[in-house]
């Protein structure tokens, strides 16, 4: 079975879409890359500022009312058909539930061949590109770079504390690769 | 049935994506908006390079390769697939093909209520908004003002040439509430 | 003299950078348009979170503390330079002090040549652009749309309300061209 | 003398941007950012499509005009003017002439206490980079990353190829901090 979904989990400025763009790059196939952000942009912008919505608060800590939880756990149907549809997708997500999250996610992707990956990057670093993005609220990287990979099962683990956005995606790339030459030959 | 899917369709500057985050203002019930920008973003970067992606020409004319259509093929089940786990969708594209395109959406939401809104814009009023944006390829209003419309058949039409885009969007909520009212009592 | 200064002066969501951008388009010489957004992006980021900055109030108010005004009064004198230095420059600015604002700027640009716009909206409209808009913090159209205008002096004044921005930009351009023509011949 | 204005050189990608910043963050006093993208983007949109303005090549060369230029010579005026107004500026450019960028910048900033700062990042990183930032033209990177160093004359240089922003940020404002000590006791 050919892999057609990359699931990039990592905490806030741990390099995630860079990463996508990236892979976008090196893989042969055009790829689609989706992601939490854009699921952020799509809902109103009132979804913001009530309880039952998404809240970023000053410290960097991101809690999750119900009615942002319904339209997510449709928009994860949606990836998955998009996928199932035979789109190649890179999704780029921030499990702020770990293995909880990880869980919902196979549980939308049943059936398909998902290439999980770990972003991992220093927390101190992290928060570094944080502040030089200037564009996120502060703390948001501390707070999120262990908690998103609490029992996480992944594929491959990327850290990019010292190494590149392109050089990550050619080690995923790669990995991809080899684990999808065997497809149609001896089973995969 | 409830209505949970409302499709702005309109060419580029005539003010869908205005008329989308008014809906997301007025409709009581929290709506996500997608649209087909959202997916040229999603594309490779080389998707917008290649003769099988997307070109947008300096007259404003968009050829649309196979490559681009593949995706944007499986990115439409996606969406409908949003809307049958329950999300309510408001979905903002050009029907670059009129009516081909729409028949396309209504194969892949097969089952769906769906509102179909004819976003208008005269030509000139469109173009004249595309330079104050700023950040469009001059031409496209026009080129695409009278195509996208071509054998389309809509539950209503707006017009922002002389009509705000908040007052569009609290027409097309009143239609969309009093189509819904019978629901679950007298049909609908 | 030639003109080769043209303030607009209006509250948010009035329509100001759409008819500084229209006037580049339309006008027959390079313009720069330069306006207070792009100063409050060229500040700290914590600017907006300390009370000697600048503060958005969740109600649309606007306050402006003491290291911003330093900021911002050195950041008029460069606009003020750049104009001495042979630049045609499109200024977008919020005069929140109304005639205060004016007679800062006319202090500043003293011996020069300026074109002063009052950009006008009805505050119902502009609140609804605001919403379609996204991207402003609600009620900022509504408390800004009379108050920037008191005791100000213009040369020309445009409505947003009904006319496109384009049609302001040719409004503003004919003028121009009118009271730029006697230039070098009878005076101006 | 104290330093009122820094002024980054670096190719495209090199990481200019996030250290500004950076710089704005740890710095005490509140500085402006400013710099060649802002100017860029203050001229009108049909600078970049003719050969009197600016025109980036599909292989990442940048040719400057005559109509670019005399804005561009009218913009670093009104730089200069905002620090002798008393603003405190982080300048971010790209010096595609070298030597020469340098010395017009030195006329115009003459008088004043300067600290010049080279961005540097390896070719084949920065070309990472702008990979993964995907908005910027393929090529930049690689054609800039020498070129603008060339006879330049630095008070400090910091490399970003295996340094974070912010730690050169640091570098910087520690530098800036010792020279400035001795400000108005032994003279600076």
């Amino acid at each position: 079975m050919t892999t057609r979904m990359i699931v990039l989990n990592g905490g806030s400025s741990s390099g995630k879409s860079g990463i996508a763009r990236c892979l976008q790059a090196v893989l042969p196939d055009p790829w689609l890359a989706v992601g939490i952000d854009g699921l952020i942009d799509a809902m109103p912008a009132s979804m913001q500022t009530t309880a039952a919505g998404i809240e970023f608060a000053p410290d960097g800590g991101v809690i999750v009312g119900p009615e942002f939880a319904t339209l997510q756990a449709a928009w994860m149907e949606g990836v998955a058909a998009m996928v199932r549809a035979g789109a190649r997708v890179i999704l780029d997500d921030v499990f702020l539930g770990g293995a909880g999250s990880q869980q919902r996610w196979q549980q939308v992707l049943v059936g398909l061949d998902v290439f999980w990956v770990g972003v991992r990057c220093e927390s101190a670093v992290a928060a570094g590109r944080e502040v030089a993005r200037g564009d996120r609220i502060r703390g948001m990287a501390v707070s999120q770079a262990e908690i998103v990979h609490q029992g996480v099962v992944y594929d491959l683990e990327v850290d990019t504390t010292h190494t590149e956005s392109l050089e990550c995606a050619r080690t995923i790339a790669a990995r991809l690769g080899s684990s999808a030459a065997p497809d149609g030959s001896a089973g995969g």
